[in-house]
Parts: structure tokens; sequence; C-alpha cells
């Protein structure tokens, strides 16, 4: 079944994905904000900042507006800044057709009320959208999707339906999409993995070693879901595409910003230094203080986040930080997790 | 408490442990096969063939007498290859003090019989070592423990006083233990990572990508869950130390034996040709088969295993396998395990 479309968001990833749309012979409109991209992109086909030397197809248009973006579609896909969501789903909120699927595809929580990416689309779009919104995440770099490299990712609703169409819209054979019914786990794991990365870029700059990193991302994760199942995710949602599959693409990939900053720190640079010197947001540093906010809210203890938090915003060195998790009191793996004694 | 220990295995990963458990005060006697390397340790100090240029501790010794490493020892770590495991725990069963612990950090299954290393060493030990067999497993190359780096493991038995005991004895400054009741699930995801490992040499060689090495871990990773939870596995296990740990560290790294045999593969080489070439035994094509004949037994779908099984012993292209990986029908993310609509 082909459908009408609009994608929201005109970065890289919001491009690939309605280039994959689009590739599946749906019919594609992209909102950018700027002028300028929706005519490059309606024009020559391209799309220079975000993709260079990429040509998208010439069936993809885009526009700067939001009404006519979203005209007569039956399906909305938001791939616009965390920051930017609830502004932009309150200005689209009365233009989206009643009954049309909504997806995103945004990662991270709203700034200081930590709500997660659906709950901040349902407050604004309205309670008949319940069981019509999905996210959409897993491990996919968008540079190597625009090549069709083979990639899969994970596609979460409340409504097995929903999830399934949504699934049908986006697969083909170099995107395979799975489907999974854990809304909140897939949006937090996706949120979170961030922090990881930082450290891991932390770890890799001290010289601590493969097993060192492998115990960060692997505690890392364990701290993941054990506050992911007291926000009410499927704790088994984390060994999936969008917890598993997407820390290992962020923490192993060199050219991540999240790494790049922990690698900074690292070298003895201070947090305001780093940000002045990378000149772009750091996602891992805001989900760290999202970490922090909701660890308390939901009173579950993440040992790496909080000593992440006082190594970014109370100067802790970090060697000592690595010596403080390693000198913990004994413990249980997975401990509120696994019962078995 | 300081205790008499033999660990048995005078390998690169025997040794070290043989280490930590000296460096935290234990007295430690090391078995080797051979005569000259027990007089290598206890006189020179060294292990030059499995860990060169590295000094040993001066309080640790090592025999080839096996009566004589246990005599007198309430602790005895096995770290012997997996083939030897039945043959060795046979020749030590009557010379095992009633009441001593059992410790075993080896990863694999026993060739035919299929059955995990506990369960050999079950067997041969007999049903009152039940609840006093623990195994240890998790991220952990044996050249950065040597060293001091951070490391992190798990040791998981059916009793949680045994586990409890274990982790004190190992535990110290850069290497921290976790425990965990679940038996099964670390020793079938310490096992079966080498598959993956495999795979993914097959995968970057193919030049297919981050993506699709994520994807490769993370859907393997799945199906292990998915295997071990009908061997009697708990799910969550895999998110930890025995599962996500060991997977990153032994699919990241290219001095991995098995990402190498994978890599040669995906270069046109043929399987006779490829353990001809690298002149030692690739863990990984053994556990293939073990897990092609362990998801018969259980009933559990492994399509990357069945794919790899092909691509190793029937002549398959490695490119028309990830093809048919992709181009499978659609389905929900960890199916068997997430129960939600």
């Amino acid at each position: 079944m082909k459908r009408k479309i609009a994608v929201l968001g005109a970065g890289s990833w919001g491009t690939v994905l309605a280039k994959v749309l689009a590739d599946n012979g749906h019919q594609v409109e992209l909102w950018a904000r700027r002028e300028e991209l929706a005519a490059e992109i309606t024009l020559k086909h391209t799309n220079e900042k975000y993709l260079p030397g990429i040509k998208l197809p010439a069936e993809l248009t885009a526009t700067s507006s939001l009404a006519e973006a979203l005209s007569g579609k039956e399906v909305v896909v938001f791939v616009v800044p965390s920051h930017s969501m609830r502004e932009i789903a309150r200005e689209v909120g009365g233009l989206i057709a009643p009954g049309a699927l909504v997806v995103h595809a945004v990662k991270g929580f709203e700034i200081d009320t930590w709500k997660r990416m659906s709950e901040v689309l349902l407050e604004e779009l309205g309670e008949s959208f319940a069981e019509r919104i999905t996210v959409l995440s897993g491990p996919s770099h968008a540079e190597e999707v625009i090549k069709k490299c083979p990639t899969t990712v994970v596609v979460a609703s409340p409504g097995q339906e929903t999830a399934e169409q949504v699934q049908m819209m986006f697969m083909n054979r170099y995107f395979r999409v799975y489907t999974n019914p854990d809304v909140i786990g897939v949006e937090v794991g996706g949120a979170l993995k961030n922090i990881i990365a930082l450290a891991s870029g932390l770890v890799d700059g001290l010289g601590f070693g493969d097993n060192a990193k492998a115990a960060l991302m692997t505690r890392g994760l364990a701290e993941i879901a054990r506050l992911g199942s007291a926000m009410g995710a499927k704790p088994i949602t984390f060994v999936g595409l969008a917890g598993v599959g997407d820390l290992v693409v962020t923490c192993t990939s060199r050219h991540s910003r999240n790494w790049r900053a922990g690698h900074k720190i690292s070298q003895g640079k201070k947090l305001p230094e780093v940000l002045a010197e990378m000149g772009m947001v750091v996602e891992g540093i805001k989900t760290t203080k999202a970490a922090h906010a909701l660890a308390r809210r939901y009173d579950v203890e993440m040992p790496i986040a909080a000593q992440l938090y006082e190594v970014l915003f109370a100067g802790k060195e970090p060697a000592l930080a690595v010596k403080e998790l390693m000198g913990r009191g004994r413990t249980k793996e997975l401990e509120e997790i696994v019962q078995g004694w």
C-alpha cells in the first residue's frame, strides 16, 4: 500500500528516512525549517549540508511550510531535534488528519520535565493518538543507510497493528524493521546510550583498555535497564536494537560527537572548553543531566551516570571516578532484574 | 580469608587467574600439563609462550602432577581447553577434597554431546558438588588483566553462598566480580559469542558497515538468548557481562582468532584453507556446529547460526547468506521473550 507521508525535519536522519520511504514507492514530502534547504532538496535533489555528495530521488520534494507538508498526509514522521519537539508538535497539532499515523525517530528527553518524546507528542496531539504513535530507533548511521548498507531498526507502538503498518512502510531489502510493543524501553535505550558513548571516549582516552570499555558498556546498559524498568520498560528490550545495538554503534565509532567530547575531557579539558571547541550540541551531556534527574525521581542507583555527572559538572578527576566505580562494594549482576536465589 | 587454591591449566587465562588469586594473598598452585612449563613458572616466574615478557609473582608455583596440585586444596579452578574438560575432571575426581569449591572458566560445549562445562564437571565429580560448582566468565583479555587494567567478570553458581565466596576470593581493585544465579545463561553466553565473532569478521570483510555489524551482534545475541532460554537460562543474563560484555570485546577486537577466520572466509577462502593458514583451533567453528545441533535439539530458530553453518560447511557464498538474512519475512523483535500485545 502506497502512502502519502510527511517527514518533518531535513537533517541527515530525516532526509535519509524520507529517501527510504521514497525508495519504497510512497509519496513523500519533507519539511525543512529553512526555505533555502527546502528549495535545494526540491530543485537540485541534494542536501549538501547534511549529506554531502548524495543525490536524492527526484520524486522527493520539500517545503518550509508545515501546513503544506501536512496537507492530505496519512502519516507524519517527526525527525526534529528533541528540544524542538514540543514546539513543532504544538504547531502541527491541528493540521494532522484525524486517523493519521504518527512516527518519531527522535532520541532524547525534554529538558527539565525529562519527558519521553512520545509523551510530549501525546500531550500536544491529544489522547486520540495514543494507539497511533510509534517510535523508530536502532543502530543506523545515516551515511550508511543512504548507501543502502544493510541496516536494522525497531519500531515500537502500543498498538500492534500500528507497529506492523509502520514496519511495512519502511521495510525493504536494505532496511530491515522489527516490531516491539515496548515504547518506553525503545525510547529510554535510544536516549541514554549517549551517556555511555561519552563515558567510552573518556575511558578510551585514559587508556584503560578493552576490558574496561566492555565493562562500561555492559554495566552502563545494566543501569539503563534498571532505570528503564522503573519507568515501566521491559528489561529485555535493552538486549535489542534500541539497546545493545545502538550502544555498540555509538560507543565503537570514533566519529561520534559524544565519544569525542568524552575523549577531550579525559585529556584534562573542562566542559566549557570542550563545548566551545566542538561548537555544537553534545547530546550525551544533556542526557547525563536527564539520567541524574530521572535516577532521583525513580529512586534508582546509576553509579556510572552519577560519576559522569560529577566529572562533567563538578570537576571530578576522571581517573578517580573510575577508581571509585571499581572500588564499590560487592554486588550481584542485574540484581533488581534477575531473581534466582 | 586466605585459601589454598589449585588452578588447573597454565595457558594465558589460567596463569592470569592464578596471578589474580596470588595478588589477593591466596596460596596458589598452578597445574601445567608440560613439566618444562611448570618448572619455568616455579623457577623463572615466567610463562613466555602464553604471556611473553610478563613477570609472575614469586609465590606462584606450578607442578605437572595433578595429585600434587590438588593436595590439601580447598578450591579447584579449571581453566583447561573445553575438549580436555571431561578427561581432566575424571582424572582429578577422586583427588578433590570433599567440601572443596570448584570453579571453571572454560568457554565451549563438549563435542558431540554438546553438554555445558558444568554438566561435564557434575557428571565426573558427582552430585555432591551440585551446589559448589561455579562458572567465571566475562569480557577479559588476559593481556590486560595481567597489567591490572580495570576488568569486570561474573561468577554464577546454583548456591548464592558459593558464588559469594568465589566473588570474594577473586575480587580486588582491578578485578571486579559480580554474582549471578544463572549458570546456564553465563555458560551459553560465553560459548556462543564466538559464532558471532566469526560472523563479524565476515561482515567486516564484506565491507557492509557499522550498521550491519551492530545488527549482527544484536540479532546474534537475540538468537543466543532464545536458545539459552530454551535450555533454561534467564534471558536477562544475556544483557550482562557474559552476554553483551563478552560479545563486545570479542567482536570488536581484530586480534580475535574467530574474527580473523571470518575475515579470511569473506575473502573467498574455504574452510580447510583457513584452518591450515591459522594453524590453531578456531573455537567459533566448533561452536557453530554446537549451535546447529542445539537449535535442532531445542527446536529454536537461529537464522544467523544457520546461515553461518552453510557458509562454513556447505560452501555457501557469504554475501548470499547476508542477503537471505535481510530478506526474511517481517518479524517481531525478541518475540519469544517479550510479550506485550
